[in-house]
């Protein structure tokens, strides 16, 4: 069976986070007949899987994620989201680029090369999620757990998400900047707004340290990083009367973060400008990731190589955009990027891949699968 | 019958703005017995009463309103709103301070003018609308534009609004400020937190002129008008979504202005700052009144007199607190002020007035009414 048909087979099963609807079973059912044990670890009611080739090193992993994000109003997709379908070249539904067609890719990436060598010498593991979209507390966390307790570590990973920006293979993720939010609620004193001198409003006295919150630098990145971003995402004060001085207000923000700067760094920096401004306020800091890279080294290199033989592209490196499950596998992986189809559709209405870029997508996996076994 | 019991009656009638539910009615029965001339003036659903004794001047006009602010949650009243009742030297209610308490205590006022002076040498006259304590368009102001039409023109008018702050006649307002209100959508773009250079984050964009704008001195005010004060009242931005930069943000604001700028120049420097800013944004204003005054003169010291008079205290004049329908009055009165109950309760859970404040408020328009018609 082609890549295509085995992504549309993947996402024809409406696994909406944290369901897997049996995609899982899929890959199992595939793979345990090429020789790879399988191993469920469900936490909750989410379902992971620990697939896995050979005893030798190094030891190769693909990480991905049979749960995809809701598919918003259905009656604006063109085609059911969840009946696959090919036009225009495209190939549309909704998990076709985050993450089936990675997935897809890499199982046949994995039957192609055992054929070609029964006797491949390295060890192959698959770290599949059914919660990456979700709040990600019972996913690949708790497999990485598992696997850092009985010592089972990982020489190279290949995160599969969809890091491609124009065409397949221009964009290799080697990091991903951290992600520390922020839910700060400033306290007033509600009053009638003729009489602002009985009240406290919140709006005001946030105003000053709000400038400076947006306008402060917080570091200038580095050679992988961009600088780190500030951003308020939400801010909402006022009862919704328009004679009513607000009695809280709450605001949301949240930074991405170089390794220039560390999480504790950001809290006592924000803490130190609203303290400046004689503010009363509540906020709680949440850490969704810390910052992790890999150096430009054997990894990347070998990505790029396929990357180039196969698509003719020069694949930059990249730190930027969201969080992804490769901020947990960092720590039990000594070298990991991400690799995956182009992701402008991703999280929309008609999300896409074009079907020309999946067998190339799985050749490059197998490619990278014989130069690192090397 | 007394102040007390032509109060409790009106109070017994739930007159919700726009409702009268007849206590326009009871005020007609009462003075038409006097020899008041009754004039209805229903404007869409507001009910609107011109009372007029008399033809000689000077005309003395108290104006108020039978309707009141909604009860909020029944629940948490003492006893039922619409049933007026005596407890600890207090009379509980809906509209008891604001305001049937001024409105019986005036027509019992006339009712002991004219007993002891049939004839009595000027004109006296009712402005009563049901639509103050809503938006006010069919209400008083269409009442002003009758009277203005056909020049019957006021000398001194008493507005008998809840003006007291701790005792009776400690506060008598001689006007009130203006107010201009702001309803601004600042534009940006929305998109991803982790790619902000592809957004425009509104909440970032306004943070400078928020600062400016808060900390703005809009004037000094003067001899009769404390400063200028701006408020932002609801500030709005973010879908919800932590990850998600706003496309836009709302933010309400309003001024309470002095005679010392008008709501023209506010507009120009709030345009002003934003464009400083490089702002995009939507605008929209709403001139909800303009300050009026009546310097201090005759009609400040007949009231001042008659409450030193009655109860023994020094009336100090103000311009502070919310919009009245003084504002529409003054432009066809040489002479206004606001004189009513203690004000702390009004629009609130268990709202009352001190039914040892009854008779003497009642006293003071009376004495008021003597002394103006000298």
């Amino acid at each position: 069976m082609s890549t295509l048909e085995l992504t549309k087979q993947l996402m024809a099963r409406a696994s909406v986070t944290p369901a897997d609807e049996g995609c899982q079973q899929v890959l199992i059912n595939r793979l345990e007949a090429l020789g790879f044990t399988a191993e469920r670890l469900r936490f909750g009611e989410t379902d992971n899987l620990w697939l896995r080739f050979g005893t030798q090193s190094p030891l190769i992993c693909f990480a991905g994620h049979t749960d995809v994000v809701p598919t918003g109003p259905v009656e604006q997709w063109t085609s059911d989201p969840f009946l696959p379908i090919e036009r225009d070249g495209k190939l549309y539904g909704r998990g076709a680029a985050d993450m089936k067609t990675s997935i897809a890719a890499f199982v046949t990436a994995c039957e192609r090369l055992l054929a070609d060598q029964p006797d491949y010498p390295a060890s192959i593991a698959l770290l599949i999620t059914s919660d990456e979209e979700g709040d990600a507390h019972d996913g690949t966390t708790k497999v990485v757990d598992v696997l850092r307790e009985r010592g089972e570590l990982i020489d190279y990973c290949v995160v599969g998400e969809p890091t491609s920006s124009t065409v397949l293979g221009d964009t290799i993720k080697n990091g991903r900047r951290g992600s520390l939010s922020g839910n700060l609620t400033v306290i007033g004193k509600q009053g009638h707004i003729a009489y602002p001198h009985l009240a406290i409003n919140p709006v005001h006295t946030f105003a000053p340290a709000m400038a400076d919150l947006t306008r402060e630098v917080w570091d200038e990145g580095n050679e992988y990083f961009p600088a780190t971003s500030f951003q308020i995402s939400n801010i909402n004060g006022g009862t919704g009367a328009t004679n009513v001085i607000a009695g809280s207000l709450n605001v949301k923000f949240n930074f991405r973060f170089s390794t220039e700067v560390t999480a504790e760094q950001l809290k006592q920096r924000v803490h130190a400008i609203l303290d400046a401004h004689n503010i009363q306020y509540e906020l709680a800091w949440s850490l969704s990731g810390q910052p992790f890279l890999t150096d430009a080294g054997r990894l990347t290199e070998v990505a790029q190589a396929a990357i180039a033989a196969e698509c003719g592209v020069r694949a930059e490196l990249s730190t930027t955009g969201g969080t992804s499950d490769g901020r947990f596998i960092k720590a039990i992986a000594k070298e990991l990027i991400e690799l995956g189809p182009i992701n402008a559709s991703i999280h929309q209405i008609d999300e896409h891949v074009n079907v020309a870029d999946i067998e190339p997508l799985s050749n490059i996996y197998q490619r990278m699968l014989v130069s690192l076994a090397v």
